[in-house]
């Protein structure tokens, strides 16, 4: 059974300012967003720009209304595809609205963190942010299947 | 202000089983663990054996006590270290106790998975998996500061 466990909420540290109005399968590669902290927690961000790229993690918070979300989907709703399990894709719909995005930070000013390649929309709950560092993050050499289409 | 908005409750879709039994600084490279999966999910893992390496995001229960995590962390509790920020380490004691492991898929049987340099300590609750696509996740070049060692 699923469980909701006592003391698993999460805090909103800060809300993702984005072009980005609505889910969609656009390429938010080339896209800049603001990162805006809470601003009791700036001084936690101190240092995080000796790093070019950045982890984020956020809540999908369109997604969640679902209360029973498909354990399969057709990544990207790719018709063409066959269903997959959830965990094997990126699809929004997953038991936890969890997304993780690796982007480049652009620049940090206060409390803001202006970045690129974030694909979350205007308004995601921003929960974590980690700095990328490619010896834990990276792998060589990774296998993944002919239908993961490449970036 | 931090804020706890209605909904950002998560499930443990699963927990993780290691011979890791408390918060260390080893390197966990080379453990290998099992994920069991929620039964009622199991389907849900369809095809992710199809990629060599995960995504694994844990609850990092054993952390969630301090009700006011430090802005400022010494990273990996090295004293030769300044404080820096704490959005710009990897330490556990974060507004959020997510933890999250880039790990090496070894067998899927069922609703267990098998997977080798998972950090996270035995009883973890697994709050999501993603396949690791190196289009979304890897970053070419990507720097560091020079007290981030290398893993």
């Amino acid at each position: 059974m699923v469980k909701e466990l006592p003391g698993m909420v999460l805090k909103a540290i800060g809300v993702v300012k984005s072009e980005i109005r609505q889910p969609s399968m656009r390429d938010s590669k080339d896209v800049v967003s603001d990162i805006v902290v809470d601003a009791n927690l700036t001084e936690a961000l101190d240092n995080l720009d000796e790093f070019s790229h950045i982890i984020v993690l956020y809540w999908m918070h369109q997604v969640t209304a679902t209360k029973q979300p498909p354990t399969k989907v057709r990544p990207r709703g790719n018709r063409a595809l066959p269903l997959m399990g959830v965990f094997a894709t990126r699809s929004p719909s997953r038991p936890n609205p969890i997304g993780k995005a690796t982007v480049r930070l652009l620049k940090r000013q206060g409390n803001i963190l202006k970045v690129k390649g974030l694909d979350a929309i205007n308004g995601s709950p921003v929960i974590d942010l980690k700095p990328y560092i490619p010896g834990y993050d990276s792998v060589a050499g990774a296998k993944v299947p002919p239908w993961v289409s490449k970036r």
